[in-house]
């Protein structure tokens, strides 16, 4: 069977764009299986992408070719590549840091530049237009890799996993008794947070569920939260309304209100600059 | 043919949920065919989750698969569980009130209890979570019943249909010229209010298409709304901007502003605390 | 291998509806295979479904079936028709205006009403309801002409191409160092505005990538925006914040903010009442 594609944006469905770019692949092989991953990623953020990417692909069989569009520098020099995990999935993206998650924490195997002058859709009137590689590009080598017209090969010119864009990573700091990270991405539908604190760092800083912790969070230099809060598997074992800490679906630690949002909530937001502290 | 996934849930499409339960199923069976039912229900809202299932369920061929994800308690007892309706659909989902409609209006002919020994995803890094069953129990237990992997039996040991979990559903009071029931849930989308009355007691009291109709609303103890309005088949049959009442898609009585939102313009909303009388 | 269909309405999924049509098209025929376009899309304006059908047909496979559910008067006397366009295409619609660019800018080989009488969902409780013709006629007809149940002529009478009902088109004025026209629709995701002004004619009146431009934008006869402004091929080019003007997927010039929204920024809609005049 040819590979799913599954397809990641920060487009909408409230336009033509993510129609256009399924069409597309469906001109390329009508037998192409298209599924969407995540839509309306926060526009232009390219580290929400990589999270994304490293939260999902593994869940997806082996050999489906992942395609993530956010693309702030479309039609500029920014190289459009495809990867190939250690794992064996291939992702079809731009270059710009949206493989900083699978690069670190999966492993990248190999990555070419997509070859425009193969691997580029013609006619219908797209001679000219610069601003939607998700429709031209992306989605087309990605519909030609999944169908055999080219195989990983035919994409273009293999480069350095080395020079793949990346974001910086924060490591958590783990000490008996003290553990403190950053809130790395949301959960924007729940309104949770997620830190970079994996589950058994936490167990062997010595926490433990039924716990309750101090739980300090930071913005800025500033104190924007402090309270005790309860550690547990799971939103129910905290009363409505309470805020808690649990550990979330990658097995790290993450914090929520239970059957509310923590975000809105305490007005809190993630990023290398929202700092948390848990003590016992 | 193997039978048709349809999932419902509170999450969006906005991030890694929805992508990572639907990879759970295509690696169980990559021939299985997943359909979007409904996303974005109000959050931890059991009671949209059982309408929302009692309203699209009939609509899909016999056999079909539901999977239902909202989920407030989900890691403390409640039950996950697949129900049999006496139509030949299944629904998976947690046992809290979901099943409440289509227990009272459709029947529910057997429910099991989905036996998590056996039915629950292993390894990917799995193991410990406990606030995402969409992704590790029901997700992969509607896989394996449509891949035929288990059977029905093989979810997990029966228990009494009497035991399922369900909200109250309150009855209309019908007399003639005299009609009075609630607003049990709303189109969010346009805007308008859907009542518990059927169409035939409202024409047995006495209501017909073209009539003016009085209507009076109720919002604990003080009327919010109170209006002579056009009874009709449909929307156009009003002004742009008026308020009518007219029967929804399911055969009921509904309000509804042409062309405009009921909810917003009368800040309205539904709910057992919300009701609607109609005289002539 | 039987036709895609592709749906694009002013529902959102966030309840049964788009289920409900979608189970509708499964029981006419398992096999056929559905794909969303667009959704929510502005409520009731059947312009806006115009331009999508427009910008979109053209990209998916020759004999695609494209269904589109803005109707505003749904259950009077406007013809619900399926429309056949000269390079091949079905598209299935409430003639309400939505057939407008596709008419004048692809073109139109025939079109049909449909027969209620044969091609109208029955049973399952839809007798009497008029209010959601997406479900009972045009995915229900929709499916069974992809199914081949029914050939085109199948659908119902023929009726003349020249009685389509279209909204008003305005053309752009083209002169050497001088271009006006409107902005016809925005991108709600981004928040640019697409002009209609294609690309050949403004690059004739003399403009060029890389020139700074004298914008100006009225509304109800005032200035609301006039600025120089960079002239590229893509957003990369300006810098992130600033305005720009740039030729869209569709080969025609339109407005951004690099990075950002241009309608939010200034305060900008679309319609023939936003005029735009660029001089040198």
């Amino acid at each position: 069977m040819k590979p799913i594609l599954v397809f990641q944006t920060d487009f909408t469905y409230a336009e033509g764009a993510v129609s256009s770019m399924y069409g597309v692949v469906k001109c390329v092989d009508r037998e192409l299986e298209i599924m969407d991953g995540t839509h309306e990623l926060p526009q232009y953020d390219t580290w929400s992408a990589s999270y994304r990417l490293y939260q999902s692909l593994q869940f997806w069989p082996e050999g489906t070719i992942y395609v993530s569009v956010v693309d702030p520098g479309v039609g500029t020099s920014r190289r459009a590549c495809v990867a190939k995990t250690v794992d064996g999935y291939y992702i079809v993206t731009p270059d710009n840091g949206a493989l900083t998650h699978v690069k670190n924490f999966i492993g990248i195997e190999a990555v070419r530049e997509i070859d425009e002058s193969v691997n580029r859709l013609r006619g219908k009137g797209t001679e000219g237009v610069a601003i939607f590689h998700g429709r031209d590009l992306f989605g087309y080598t990605a519909a030609r890799l999944a169908s055999g017209i080219i195989d990983f090969e035919g994409v273009g010119p293999e480069y350095p996993v080395d020079e793949i864009v990346c974001h910086p990573l924060l490591e958590p700091s783990i000490e008996p008794g003290c553990v403190k990270g950053i809130f790395e991405i949301n959960d924007p539908n729940f309104g949770n947070l997620w830190t970079n604190i994996p589950l058994k760092d936490f167990f062997e800083a010595g926490f433990a569920y039924g716990d309750y912790i101090n739980a300090e969070i930071m913005h800025e230099g500033e104190t924007v939260f402090k309270e005790k809060v309860l550690f547990h598997q799971s939103f129910g074992f905290a009363q409505k309304g309470d805020p808690m800490i649990y550990n979330n679906e990658l097995m790290k630690v993450a914090m929520a209100v239970s059957q509310g949002s923590f975000c809105q909530k305490y007005n809190l937001d993630f990023g290398p600059d929202w700092t948390v502290t848990f003590t016992k």
